[in-house]
């Protein structure tokens, strides 16, 4: 639609555009149509970092460059090309690869920003989380949440690499995050099978009565691999029994959440597991705010924007707002998926829309 | 304290209290103190029911009552002494001991009413929940929330009791209960060892995403044993290790919850299981409301309103309202736990009192 | 339904109830259909009270009754003729005039049932709720909540009436009250025009910055009659104009609200006031709970259970649970209302049922 | 600190950070201390517009610059110094002196970004929400929340100006908004005294019983200024009695609520009112989340970063996140003041710090 507001060019108008200027203001009129479009138009774009080229930039990182104290992680961010050459995989979320070498050690520090971790391969980290040793295995969602203090640790004489999650980016944009120096090493070097935080939160529909404030993120430190396959399986057995068990046909997911309130585990990020059967095909859906998946195992494609993108184990891609998406399974197909779904949710800006056609 | 509004008798007042009485009107000042004690003076009184009395009564019920279609249920009610002759343990509560022989059927019906069973002992029983069989054995605590179809048949060729908790009295004093008949046979005779919502539900931490919207009751059907004692031991060895995750020294307990919501698993019932180890006394203290417990495994005592009470396996007994209690174990002590406490916290009714000292 | 239960006459069985009796217990199956309804069958029922029997009762009682310490108010309880001579209005709820004579002070004390009064007729009586003087006026709703000290005091030469609503009942049945006298005079003898409660809080959409706790009851002390009629005016002339504002055609309705929550002013009792054009008649409702109304202004009648009765100016009625029922106006007919509503709500008994007829 | 992780320069480590580079990748260790500082370090700065510079801008842009579809607003907006040039009052604020000339009318539009305006001086301008005529005086607030249709229009000889604030940077930047043209005229040019909107909430502590479900945005569409300076009068009367009332000693302040939840008026914008008495002087505060002020009447000032800035009436100010900032009151001080509190709260990254020291 054209602007009836630009009035041609004069003296005056000059003037008075120098006027806005020297005052720090400016004009609605010249810039309404970028700055409130018809519907989100993203700078970050549709984008798929594949395991394959990740991977080997994560060893040799840990070949040339030392963990400490500073750099604090050797984690290398996934920049979304649209970004602006920011370290965002979206406007809200960081993602990046972890890499730890034997025996090294991460050291402790606390900031406001959210952060978890998901394995795709490997264990034989701890993640030592406010003093409790967390220990990290494929498959193993683990949360530190905001303000706790934490490190890691690989105690075995094979390097080990994850997923990082975190709202780094939402965080810097709204000068919300503080940040605070721990231990050089971390306070534990204890390798317990289970965290304390497990033993007091990981059992079903059992609340500690020690325990009865709610807590904004979850307590439960780990979510292990086997429980997160045992659901998926029984939602899929439950469908196939002819009981409402999955999201669609074929396609299983859950959704961790804060046993304190049923809600998401942290207040900026959802984490969510989904297994796709062979030949799944999900619907086409756009929504307000940022997913990122990695491919957990499997073999697969997602359709983003109508483009299709392949997809293998390791693989990490990110949908940015409103861009419609499919996936695609050729195999058994397992997926990680984190957003910034409370965000969007807690301020009111959430829309769905499911497309009625195939990608 | 004197009432200073009692005039002294005459004619005019004998008549003005006949007006009343013809136009179903009471004065005020004839009956406050009894009304609006100066503390919950409850008419409900503490009360110990022996396992060793009301196990062979069941017994006998099973040998001369068929169970069967308008009674429903070969269920028997206590009747605190203390409150008129009725069936409640409590102004709140029923809790009754079920029994079901070889072979029996208790037909399917609903209510409003909320219920659940706890399994002091044995198994071989299935409850089916809106059409879905669950299992109970020892140690199971089992949710029927209002309006949920059920009905239960024994599969072995022993016969079965449990623990009954419903919210009857206060349904019925309050006029909120609806009831309806269902199929005379249970709709499904299917032995499996997990229930439908327990294989969708039951996962640490996991909410299936097709399963967001939360709802009133806890969809959990089945909180089994090994959860239970698990999460128990877990905490007695966490405070043996030197970290928060007891109630009291000593005194391990959860709290079952919804966990759609981290609250209660019913409106208007509250579970919990407590376990004390051997020598461990809890604090005299005094609640709003109405609790009531049964001996799961162990020997100990209780102390209500100054008396002692033994206790052991299987026995039951009540707390009324704002009555000092205190329990001793002797053994390590196991003990079910129930009350109305949703009902008083959510109407903002609740105090409490731990009282500095020795029962 | 026949019982299929009941086994017929035998010494065993007499010895099993004999068994039963001795150890406090008692069968469901002798009792599930009083127990259990297929639907409320209150005890209490529909009943009116005309202001024209009751209003000269509590002026009698001024002559002959002193208001004083120990009975506490001179305050005339409407007893429900179903209810087995208690003085409760429903179940749940206690309903009274309380009159208080030129220069009379009734006593400060608190408890944690809640109150509220209305006055249907009068002015001149001051209610001081903990320490803040509140005018009481024609069209009044004024809150005491729980553990809150009050008393009241008339200064002037004309006697006063006006209706007190609590949950006595409730609290009395459940056992979760506390009582505690306070000053035998009041507390401060001031006579403003409005409470400081009302100075603080009666800004429409305005929450002052000192005040960010919600609290469990309304912390406005005095809804006045001015806004209570504006707002019934203002959705009539809007409904006029053609826009959504009414609850039904010529039926306006507000509900008085904690502006901490936007919720009932109490944890206990609903309160609203409904306006009915001349000729309006509302469709017949069932509803789980009590309501209680009374006629502040004009005629018309209610169809309660069938039964049409005749209301003027003062009467008070109960529709008892479940109880169907439909208002009719002759004139403008104006009625204050009062209900368990936040009971039932908060504890998931909640149910409605609109009949498509007329009474 | 020093960054141990950073290694010596080296033709691997080029060829590393060039497989980054080609890959989208980067690595945390060379910017951890910009992206995640110690405490909010924001880009915004603190910063005074002053209004005898606005105003004579807006006046001029009436003259030259139509108002009229595309550019949709005759607004122009405050661009924070610190913030790249963007027009950003903070990173989630924008804040805009809007125009409009008489008998003009601003084409009606939705968007989800949420609106209200704040008119320190004028009146004879009608917003029209969602087809509901919103009459705009002196020291009103006015609610356009996400997604109602709105235009203006003037119906007077004299030009008006006011105060748009909106979540335009928030919604930007986390590309959550939709927008749509409406019609090019306002759909409904009648100029009544009071809104649909008032007529139906404006009444303190009654909600229409038509109204019962919880909104996300307040539905008062006007707070007017009668109310809110009685508000603060009564305050500050109250403090003056010996009650407690205000927020600090000649502090009084109100906080524009949701009167169906008691919460702010919108899920990302909160808005206040604060009367500061002549000599008070604010003690210092941090706070998490960035607060924008316009002086309503009086003179004072106000400290932020330990630089005092000297202010009069339309004067509009800036405290970015966690500047420390103190009001001072030269006469009776009045102060408009919105925020981006309710994002940082349900996000739970607020903190307050209030130091115990004089600016």
């Amino acid at each position: 639609m054209d602007n009836e507001m630009l009035p041609p060019d004069s003296a005056e108008l000059r003037a008075l555009y120098e006027g806005f200027e020297a005052n720090h203001l400016k004009p609605l009129w010249t810039q309404t149509g970028n700055l409130m479009p018809k519907q989100p138009a993203p700078r970050a774009i549709p984008f798929v970092w594949k395991w394959s080229d990740l991977y080997p930039l994560a060893v040799e990182s840990g070949r040339l460059v030392p963990v400490g104290r500073g750099g604090e992680r050797r984690a290398i961010g996934l920049a979304n090309p649209g970004l602006e050459g920011r370290t965002y995989v979206s406007p809200t979320l960081w993602c990046a690869v972890q890499y730890l070498g034997p025996r090294e050690t991460a050291p402790e520090h606390r900031h406001s920003q959210n952060a978890f971790r998901f394995v795709v391969e490997g264990e034989g980290v701890w993640t030592v989380v406010n003093g409790d040793p967390v220990r990290m295995s494929r498959g193993d969602f683990l949360l530190t949440p905001g303000w706790n203090f934490h490190g890691h640790h690989n105690q075995t004489d094979q390097p080990m690499a994850w997923l990082d999650g975190l709202d780094i980016p939402f965080a810097y944009q709204n000068d919300v995050g503080f940040f605070e120096f721990g231990a050089d090493r971390v306070t534990d070097y204890a390798t317990p099978r289970f965290s304390r935080a497990e033993r007091l939160w990981g059992h079903p529909g059992l609340r500690p009565l020690s325990q009865l404030q709610n807590t904004v993120s979850s307590p439960i430190a780990a979510y292990r691999w086997e429980h997160t396959d045992r659901a998926l399986n029984e939602q899929l057995l439950l469908e196939e029994e002819g009981h409402p068990a999955t999201v669609g046909q074929g396609h299983a997911a859950i959704r961790y959440i804060n046993p304190t309130t049923g809600g998401d585990v942290m207040s900026t990020i959802r984490a969510e597991f989904h297994r796709l059967k062979p030949g799944v095909q999900t619907p086409v859906r756009r929504e307000v705010g940022s997913n990122v998946y990695q491919v957990f195992e499997g073999r697969g494609s997602v359709v983003m924007d109508g483009v299709t993108h392949k997809l293998e184990k390791g693989d990490i891609f990110v949908v940015p707002s409103w861009v419609p998406s499919s996936l695609q399974a050729e195999t058994t197909f397992d997926l990680f998926a984190f957003s910034d779904a409370p965000i969007i949710e807690r301020l009111n800006f959430n829309r769905t829309l499911i497309e009625d056609r195939v990608p």
